[in-house]
């Protein structure tokens, strides 16, 4: 495996940044691994562990003599560090990100005057436990890692790709927008379907009943709605206008339901049930 | 075990009715059981894998006889089969049935003279897999079964928990329209909202690259819009009062969730992350 970075910065050592970290000096890909973040704590537990080499609280600090730098901080977060990491890291360094919304960071990455070498990417990997602890060395092994090269450079995008396609994932190129817009539905709509779901039977006054009856439908359906809310609020904030557009549609479509079931039109019911399936179906367990 | 039927009549040897079928005969509940059907393959396979003892595609032959029918087939077929089952048992004979929609066939039960003795019930268990072959001894282990009596006598009320407990499940009492009301939201609903969500996706031109960056979080969110169209269907009508309701608050919540988001309120999308979080916690992994 080719090396991606003689000295990679994570900032964020939490479940994808340490398990980009664990993972990728494991491939061989990292030389040596420093972390920055705001709890010592964390930090420490990383250090112990082997997760990285090195360790900063102070942001400037870590990047400082990077080949790589890599935001691994919440969505809103890795936008606000941008600044401070594009001044403190040397011009060569490659930066990149991980952040589930991409428009907002590239045209960030461009205002600074790094859009040359930044290039925004966004794994298809997580789960719901937190910190470094939770790293996981093949959290990417098999996982779609879009990347958002916007105008960076041919070296950077590079260095990106390899480093990716080393810990184990497909790395597919797309525009930051066309990105954006995708994980709106695929994403961010299911996480606001879920949590609207949860929070109305959370105002019910028959909740009690409802939790004894809640079956493995519900389970599944609302599973993802006791994830992070500051994360989740972030990415709605970040992807507001995809995210409206895909709200609207819900609504439309919810109208049509709501319309058949009022009409008592079975034909149209089943229609839309048949044609969720089928989709649900294409999409494997 | 005290037995809780000599001879039981199971209409519908699927994954409820062949489970119980199983469970039944093996907790020793069960001293002969007769399956009924419209698949002879299905009933075939029944009877070769011993879920069952004697099989009859006339669901009349089938239970003439029995002490206990169960009532094992979709929502809607149970209310149209319990015309022929209750002209041909004998006029003792416990009824009951697995729906997961109750005050319809509670209902027809008054409605056709058999209502001191039929006992609705709705086991909290299920599966995607169908048909005999998915009959599983242990499905209702520890699951919830409601149990809507109406103005049914003791003794069948006495003989259909027994049944549920010797499988392994935890009976409750409840009114057949409260049942229903309850399980439009934690049930119905989930499967119209994952069957939208599914549709709206499917409806879209960028299908395939959803397909490529769906998460774990859309996986589990929409894993209930595979199972069957029919069933779902059915379900919809036969709790459509409910249902609509359900569907309406649904849209009210939708729509403030929309305008918080539309006015960059962020302090409001939180505050309904958090509270759909608090409440998906409460209810466990």
């Amino acid at each position: 495996m080719k090396i991606a970075s003689q000295r990679v910065a994570i900032v964020g050592v939490g479940l994808i940044g340490g398990s980009l970290a664990l993972a990728g000096k494991r491939a061989g890909a990292f030389a040596h691994v420093v972390g920055a973040g705001r709890s010592q704590a964390n930090l420490d537990l990383a250090l112990r562990t082997g997760i990285i080499d090195e360790a900063h609280t102070d942001v400037a600090r870590a990047v400082r003599g990077a080949d790589l730098v890599v935001l691994a901080a919440p969505a809103d977060a890795c936008v606000e560090l941008l600044t401070a990491v594009a001044a403190a890291a040397g011009p060569a360094c490659v930066l990149t990100d991980v952040a589930s919304v991409k428009a907002p960071i590239c045209s960030e990455a461009v205002r600074l005057g790094v859009g040359s070498r930044f290039v925004g990417a966004h794994p298809i990997a997580g789960g719901t436990a937190t910190g470094a602890a939770a790293a996981d060395a093949s959290l990417f092994v098999g996982r779609t890692v879009v990347v958002t090269p916007g105008v960076a450079e041919r070296a950077p995008r590079d260095t990106v790709a390899r480093m990716w396609r080393a810990v184990g994932a497909e790395v597919l190129d797309l525009d930051a927008d066309a990105h954006d817009g995708v994980v709106a539905v695929s994403s961010h709509l299911p996480q606001l379907l879920a949590s609207s779901l949860c929070a109305l039977v959370g105002g019910d006054q028959r909740q009690a009943l409802f939790l004894r009856l809640c079956g493995a439908g519900f389970r599944d359906t609302t599973r993802i709605a006791a994830g992070d809310a500051a994360m989740w609020t972030a990415i709605a904030r970040e992807n507001r206008r995809h995210l409206l557009d895909a709200v609207d549609r819900f609504a439309e479509l919810w109208a049509r339901v709501r319309d058949a079931l009022a009409r008592g039109d079975d034909a149209e019911v089943r229609a839309l049930i048949e044609e969720g399936a089928a989709m649900r179906r294409r999409l494997g367990a």
